[in-house]
């Protein structure tokens, strides 16, 4: 097994691109991570997206966006895992490098929502839930945020307003982020005011609806170009829970996660205190407090309360959402994985601007597919 | 690199089966392949599906399959390549074992397509085409093929009636395995008989709408159980195409497939004259005869020559369809590439009964994404 390195990055601002295609909004970033990573040739693509044959009626962005990307003939395949498919497509890059199958390899996450009316896609996406027992009781993704939310103030005696830091975080980076969807300041008083979407669940808890693709190259960690400083896939691993919520030992226990992140803390040789920040996956905000937990950041019940602490913004013990997050950022799901690598590597090459965590040098990511039955942590390490 | 072996088969008898959920349906085979392998621990699990979106509302297939199998915790992604993603997911398995990533992965083949109406399958299929400049046309997939079908008639001077042996043979093969979904004789009397489905494509000309689920474990060559004779997977390759049927520089050719195969015959170092069985995408049967020019088997404008010469029955020259294929044995689309390559594996092993091809040694397997978009090949050899 060969180390390897992310040696070029790219990423498109993420929004309502009403006028871009589907191929066209993968192809900005997949060139833009060739250009930084100074390379032509490729051997294989992997592109992570969950609905497009859904919402555009089109499968098959493999042999698409190769096609499209002047790279007709290459191997190419997507790769879905519901909310979690960015990352599960980088994992699948990093094991075609690391056995020696493919020494270059670009992976590209891609998501168009916003072609469609809110329904549609809020229904599209309730298929990464199990459909024969929680979508067919007419269970929507918020529905079940919903349910977690309640369930997580019930039992560890926390009000609504409480969530509130975990939006005002995402929100304060996000403005300083150009391909971040929002540029918007969110307050405790504007979180208190948003509209209520799955009673606790409000707006602000809640990513948006969004298109959006970003890249990375891929390549044996001693191909790195001398222009930017290499960074090295420390870990890199999957796990899996039960899909349907009712089906885990504890609702409230992320098992998927914290099996994910062990794995990838063992891989990497750390533990949660040398993590320097912490890409979670916050597509609603008790997603990002039982992140937290699984990970090992906080204990059972405190995930919320770190937040509240001021633990989680860039200059906390764990700084989370660093560039904005699934919430400010934006959340097209089977981009999203990739955003967040793009954002670390952004991140440990100290080119995150305004949003700098300070001598950055070990970062994890972690993408979540569904509410938590496919969790895919990647650990990065600058060389 | 390791070398791989298929340890473990499994196969659902395909067919409608408006009685089992897709959950259902991936299992039987799976359980049927650990038993075979003799193995229950597994390190990995990649489904390979192109439509559970679509028609059942269910994505993130990794997760569901591996809980409802009793592997809740194992990595589990599904990857999708249109038709061809069975081997696709064979593949990121193959990928996993040769370069040290996992030891023991699961590879499942699962579509479920009868659940709905004929138009519906229909439309869902269109998505392995090129959504914005084929289906927006109008062009479905039977389309497609008819166009090919009728351009191939127009430049080698072939009669509809020319193709019936892809169809005679398939079903002849089709009678003998247990797993197929017709045991129905076709004559070149019924063939002429056949209802036209988009001329001159007729209903034997075409690949049914069906469900089924076909699974394999590999496994370090050496993990090899001893009860049944290893067989190794000597080659393992991807190669694209445009999507477009159009945007082919000759759509008579299939690149893509030409391509894969002969990365697939340098990797095993071998060459077409030692294949002694080729599982082919019979989808349609133009898919059939350009296949087989694709492959080397016969020269450009040859195919149908080959198949009148009675050259691909268990007894010719290169029998193709040994166990059916995917016309008799059915096509459920993203299963189909793994029930190839099980009939490889029951060819090898000399479990092909009626149909076994004498002394088959050297198998090829060709599963291929839309109109010969993503052709994914792989070479198995009896050790």
């Amino acid at each position: 097994m060969r180390d390897v390195a992310i040696i070029g990055i790219g990423q498109t601002k993420v929004g309502e691109h009403w006028d871009t295609g589907l191929r066209h909004l993968a192809l900005e970033p997949l060139l833009a991570a060739l250009h930084d990573a100074e390379m032509e040739r490729v051997d294989a693509l992997y592109v992570g997206n969950m609905l497009s044959g859904e919402l555009t009626g089109q499968e098959h962005l493999g042999a698409l966006v190769a096609d499209f990307a002047g790279l007709r003939g290459i191997e190419a395949v997507k790769v879905e895992a519901a909310c979690g498919s960015g990352a599960a497509a980088l994992r699948m890059g990093y094991i075609a490098v690391a056995g020696g199958m493919a020494d270059v390899v670009l992976v590209v996450g891609v998501e168009k929502m916003t072609d469609m009316l809110g329904p549609q896609a809020t229904s599209a996406l309730a298929m990464a839930a199990d459909a024969d027992y929680e979508v067919a009781q007419g269970a929507s993704f918020v529905a079940i945020n919903g349910l977690l939310m309640r369930r997580y103030m019930y039992e560890y005696g926390y009000r609504q307003e409480d969530f509130a830091p975990f939006a005002v975080n995402a929100h304060a980076n996000g403005m300083n982020n150009p391909y971040a969807m929002f540029h918007i300041s969110v307050t405790p008083e504007s979180y208190a005011r948003a509209r209520m979407i799955a009673d606790p669940v409000n707006l602000m808890d809640s990513a948006p609806i969004c298109d959006g693709a970003a890249a990375v190259v891929l390549a044996p960690a001693e191909w790195s170009p001398s222009s930017s400083a290499p960074v090295r896939i420390a870990a890199s691993a999957v796990a899996t829970d039960a899909v349907a919520l009712h089906d885990r030992r504890d609702p409230l226990v992320l098992e998927g996660a914290a099996l994910s992140a062990y794995k990838a803390y063992e891989q990497a040789g750390v533990g949660p205190g040398e993590i320097d920040l912490f890409e979670l996956h916050d597509a609603f905000s008790i997603m990002a407090a039982l992140s937290l937990e699984a990970a090992g950041f906080a204990r059972k019940g405190e995930g919320v309360r770190l937040a509240l602490e001021g633990e989680i913004t860039t200059q906390g013990r764990i700084p989370v959402a660093t560039m904005g997050g699934l919430k400010a950022r934006g959340h097209p799901v089977g981009a999203t994985g990739v955003y967040q690598v793009v954002e670390l590597v952004q991140q440990l090459r100290g080119q995150a601007g305004a949003n700098q965590v300070a001598n950055a040098r070990v970062g994890m990511a972690q993408n979540i597919g569904g509410s938590g039955a496919t969790v895919i942590t990647h650990i990065l390490e600058r060389a």
